[in-house]
């Protein structure tokens, strides 16, 4: 595949591609063969969606025979980039730091955790599952001496200009916000914002307007 | 304002309304009026789009003069379905549960935490900050006995059908699920997927296509 094509592919197709991948991942080992009716059923979308959508990275399917199980599972994973492995930092050792530590440190394998930051003197230096907890003050010197690929970003908003001026001028590509603040735009860093509490009122409004 | 023209609010205007609500509440306390423009350098979103958007919901804004910070927080706040408090019980105490629960039950006056459930001996019957861990045997008959509006789904994918069974006949009217499963639809039921992972994937796939 070329990788022009690759590059064109529009936003609302990329978003539904962690959904099919999660779910394909479900019938790894189990399922040979799919088609796009039994993808439907589980991932909710259209079975003309899923054709259109997978259309776009070559030739998986073939009518009445259904996707190659594990071949889709790959190409999406390569088309999403995580046949590649990251390194990720954890920036804020706090529950909501620990709770994204655990899981990504085994669970996901395009993941590699290489330590958490975090101020609170009671956990800088421990090791959580081998990994340490570095005091945040070591941040720019370990940036300055580590290939770190991601940043999740797991602090109170008064902490998060500091340390986004560390962050600002590293060689990190991404950032996964987790702070309740946006960040400002960089051209070389990506920012992904995960704003919770976003989530829990656009469901408040829902809840009000079904009633 | 009528009840009518608030339900015909479009969902891509609704997912604004948190934001805007954000950074009101930054000013709130130190700035009385604000005009679309500051909205704009704030929010990113445009001063046109701002003042479209507001303007659906009555007439905040006078030309030359901008809009009132606190009028504009509460009709924000209204809309949204917050100024009125919505009973919540967090499914799941483990790392993130908890990072849920210390966040929303000081910090967002619009959520009232009434317990939280898991099934590890080693929790429950804890405390904190004076809100119980249950034993998730005992969830069915807290449903019963308590209003609960919200549900916060914290649990393994393994565990979430049968906590579901529970959860589908009760009077509850929202999940929040952070479980990387997708729910059945229910007629009376909103959910809101959190999908951590997804998001991730989505950064990682930008990282890869800008190298």
């Amino acid at each position: 595949m070329k990788e022009d094509s690759k590059s064109n592919i529009p936003t609302s197709v990329i978003k539904r591609l962690p959904k099919y991948r999660r779910h394909l991942k479900n019938f790894l080992g189990e399922l040979d063969k799919i088609s796009s009716s039994e993808l439907s059923k589980c991932t909710g979308f259209s079975s003309s969606q899923i054709r259109q959508d997978l259309s776009r990275f070559g030739n998986f399917g073939h009518k009445g025979y259904g996707y190659d199980v594990q071949s889709l599972y790959d190409e999406i994973s390569e088309i999403l980039g995580i046949r590649t492995r990251y390194n990720l930092i954890i920036i804020g050792a706090g529950n909501l730091g620990q709770a994204l530590f655990y899981y990504y440190n085994d669970k996901e394998d395009f993941i590699n955790v290489l330590g958490l930051f975090d101020v609170n003197p009671k956990i800088v230096g421990l090791k959580m599952k081998g990994k340490e907890v570095y005091d945040i003050d070591y941040l720019t010197e370990f940036l300055a001496n580590n290939s770190v690929d991601l940043v999740a970003l797991c602090v109170p908003r008064r902490a998060v200009l500091e340390i986004y001026k560390s962050l600002s001028v590293s060689n990190i590509k991404g950032i996964w916000n987790f702070a309740y603040v946006d960040l400002p735009e960089h051209d070389k860093i990506n920012v992904k914002n995960v704003h919770l509490s976003d989530s829990l009122l656009t469901l408040a409004y829902r809840i009000k307007n079904i009633e």
